[in-house]
């Protein structure tokens, strides 16, 4: 055995991946360096919205962590738990059902923030992150259907729906996506004749006094001048609350009606933080002047996990501490990769004082705001400025071609409206409710089956010759509904109504029915419900079910 | 109302897309078209294998419908059904639960193959389909997580295993398929420093004596040499019989280890086809010369779902009707839109006579053979060929300028191996299992609960210092296991192995673990069969259970 050096890196963000290549450049003799993280690729970040609008590609943003980092021993899995005392990282399976354990010498925990709707009622089952690559991919499909239906779509008030859309948080990535949201919907309307002419609605949330807190007061309000202008609704103190399929609920008692929620805001650091025995500070991982986790001797943090001192801040608050940007990831990486080196070899340590070089915000149509080294810009120079310095910042000379392309293309093409597909979505799903929706209304066709595992619903059912839905029925946690028309392959005998917030498990038609036709004791659970409900006063064939159908384009 | 004629096409391939731009293009005034397709783009089939090598980009053979043909009305859903006599489509539904209806007075029907694994053992389960746009992505993505894995992977007859990659099929899209994976591996192994110096094995099975029955022998033998000589194994007169998640099986009891089954094989035309009134031979809807379906005055049929009479056919056999190209069927919806409206109009129709230009396919590594209007061409010229046809025949400019460009950055760029992600898979899936097959063994961490359909396994546990597992229980179809390790979580304290070939649908834990919190009835009988099982002879606590871990890189 060797007497070389194991580093485990946990995170494959600027944060890890600058670290490992760090570490390698100036001890690749002595040491082994491993790196965990799901993705086998690095996200840069900066212009995740603009896959969004697709005047990137869709692989554009992405570096295989392979070529940028060639020397690190690159794991795609999860992290499951870290044992500090053991020195070993235990990472999920992989086609094998076993864990993947890796002992470290020093361990580097760069996890970065996640977007964690904990606690935000409906946000988890329906609101949209925009955190990861996958998330923009998703987001990008779920507009193009969204125009799609629109098109095709006879209901006015559905059609309006589907053509609001909604951004919480009006930071950076909010004000971004916004812009790249409209951009997008605007051009790619063109290729959808009734869409044209149709009023669309864009809506930022935001729950202080002014967007950008990043930036001074009167960039800020250059922006929100310059979005409003182009017709996007900016919605100040505004607090989202909640989310159902349909609507966005604001602490106001505001709703607006949306297919297209998209949330920025909740950021947290990774949950595996939580389980190390290491101080915190609002999950954050505290660390001293030379990112050493505080009381430790071989575990680094750094990035948006760790809560960075920066010693020539002038007052001890926030502003004491790095903020969680790309510029200060790559500079605390060289930091820590020097340190951990050091220690081993007994030398002296280097703290990290990086102070920052400025903010950059582009939005959208050529404009942008810009605070760097004291200078303020606003409009198009802004705008060149984020794209040479974003460009510039590009990690690799692929990503620079790739991207350079394809901005060239951008000019002469319109934006691509594919919409791919990528497997198929999970059969059982979360969804939540607001007391007056409808979870489904009598004659709508049988898709899911629902288990109510909080709230109420009331079950109505419009009979015979009467204008007016009688109440037959309360549900309540544990107890499931639809399933009847699923069995007997009919419409919705009823309509369901939520009366008090509810949260359900649904089941899709199709795994229901896989379920069902192989463990008997659901079938039979099932099919006896059933029959006991199809014997209540209001038997099926009495319903007048309406056709389960609408008429499209004469 | 406008006395305008409705016209319905079915299917957004090469054949529906071509009858509606020819209709429009013709009869812009007097009719309506309307076009049915599940996705808004239409692939550009011949260049699907180069996704999978990404020396095209992701999206670069996907031209949107609504570009391509602005006039007609796209609705992006499913056909469910067609009701002839009323003469409506009805489509599936989309953002809310309610049909969509199409009246027509003409119907075009144009939906194409579909991959079909019908009636062959676990092939629906375990093996790829490469028919849609989708299907390559999945098997693009597919390949890097197996690669992935393969690279960190300790265990060797795992690693080999990852490592095998198996195409069922010799024809052209078989052939594309393993050269182009073949080439792909080879290039993208260059960043994965174990994989360079192992041993990869790509095989390809076809049931005849020789590959690519689409051209003369001298071609096919060509052809065989050359992918032969680059280590691809060609086994001939194999029929592939079954596969597993570990294996495919050949019919003459060879057990291929692979991770990676690709069949192009079994292709029929459209389920919808069937349900339609109309004559069919084995699969196809018997049209006329003019193509109308037989017996019919307004249902026409064109491309790959229809058998379309060739009137200079020499011999009254296969060759007497067209084959299944792109070629054939653009010429197919020119005649069909013709004569659409010239019965109408009362004018007399027109036959399809149209005799094909030749066949080319592409060997990887600027090979390729083709034998075109009775020229015979292998190697260079025939690669050469190959890309100046199908760059020309791409429809539309956006198209031709993103190959274009992708073909020159892939000269100086190494190929893509970005894994993306696009949501998680669904949580039930059916697998298929061989005898002699476990389906997981003692000490595996617990991820999924399964339900037999049909077959049988046996239960067998290493009890204490016993050398040998014995048998402690049977399980067959209807019965579960493996949720004791998910209720405990407990790695699994016994091996199932399957003994008559078995079916069974797989839940994960986590949708297992949000079914059983909610449904009463589920938990109830899971926790009682727990008890149960946990009550036999060698309960948990003497079962020597091995740490369900691997470890990596010393």
């Amino acid at each position: 055995m060797s007497d070389r050096r194991r580093i485990v890196i946990l995170g494959g963000g600027f944060a890890g991946v600058y670290t490992a290549r760090e570490l390698l450049r100036r001890g690749r003799d002595r040491i082994d360096v491993h790196l965990v993280n799901r993705e086998n690729y690095l996200v840069f970040q900066p212009m995740l919205p603009e896959v969004i609008s697709g005047s990137i590609g869709i692989a554009d943003t992405t570096i295989p962590i392979r070529r940028f980092v060639p020397g690190a021993q690159l794991h795609m899995r999860d992290v499951e738990s870290v044992d500090l005392e053991r020195r070993e990282v235990i990472c999920s399976p992989g086609f094998q059902p076993r864990h993947l354990v890796l002992p470290f010498d020093h361990l580097v925990v760069a996890l970065g923030n996640v977007t964690d709707f904990r606690g935000m009622t409906g946000l988890a089952e329906h609101a949209m992150p925009l955190k990861t690559h996958g998330d923009a991919l998703v987001l990008r499909n779920h507009v193009i259907h969204v125009l799609e239906e629109a098109e095709s779509e006879r209901d006015i008030g559905l059609r309006a729906r589907l053509l609001t859309f909604v951004v919480a948080g009006g930071g950076f990535s909010g004000v971004e996506v916004i812009a790249e949201l409209h951009d997008f919907v605007r051009r790619a309307a063109r290729s959808y004749p009734r869409l044209r002419r149709e009023k669309r609605r864009f809506i930022l949330l935001h729950s202080r006094e002014r967007i950008l807190p990043e930036v001074d007061e009167s960039l800020a309000l250059y922006a929100q001048r310059l979005l409003r202008r182009r017709g996007i609704e900016i919605m100040l103190n505004a607090r989202l609350q909640a989310a159902t399929a349909n609507h966005a609920l604001l602490s106001d008692g505001t709703r607006l009606p949306t297919a297209t929620l998209v949330a920025t805001v909740p950021s947290h650091p990774n949950p595996v933080c939580e389980s190390l025995a290491l101080s915190r500070i609002r999950g954050r991982i505290v660390v001293d002047a030379f990112l050493r986790a505080q009381g430790s001797t071989n575990v680094w943090a750094l990035g948006d996990c760790a809560l960075v001192p920066l010693p020539h801040a002038k007052c001890p608050d926030e502003s004491a501490f790095a903020p969680p940007t790309a510029q200060h990831a790559i500079r605390e990486a060289r930091v820590a990769a020097s340190n951990i080196l050091a220690s081993d070899e007994g030398k002296p340590l280097t703290p990290f004082t990086f102070r920052g070089l400025g903010s950059l915000c582009a939005l959208g149509h050529r404009k942008g705001v810009a605070q760097v080294m004291g200078l303020k810009l606003a409009g198009l120079p802004a705008w060149f400025l984020w794209r040479t310095v974003y460009w510039s910042k590009l990690p690799g000379a692929a990503a620079k071609l790739r991207v350079g392309l394809s901005w060239i293309v951008d000019l002469v093409l319109p934006p691509d409206i594919v919409q791919l597909r990528l497997g198929r979505s999970s059969g059982i799903n979360h969804e939540h409710f607001e007391p007056g929706q409808p979870v489904f209304e009598q004659g709508d066709l049988g898709d899911r089956v629902y288990i109510v595992i909080r709230g109420r619903a009331a079950v109505e059912r419009l009979i015979d010759g009467s204008a007016e839905a009688q109440t037959v029925a309360h549900l309540g946690a544990g107890q499931y509904f639809g399933e009847m028309a699923l069995l007997n392959r009919a419409p919705r005998n009823a309509t369901v109504r939520c009366i008090e917030a509810m949260d359900v498990l649904s089941i899709q038609k199709g795994e229901f029915t896989s379920l069902i036709a192989n463990l008997d004791v659901l079938r039979t659970q099932f099919e006896q419900t059933a029959r006991q409900r199809g014997d209540r006063p209001a038997p099926e064939r009495d319903i007048p079910s309406p056709p389960a159908t609408g008429r499209a384009g004469d």
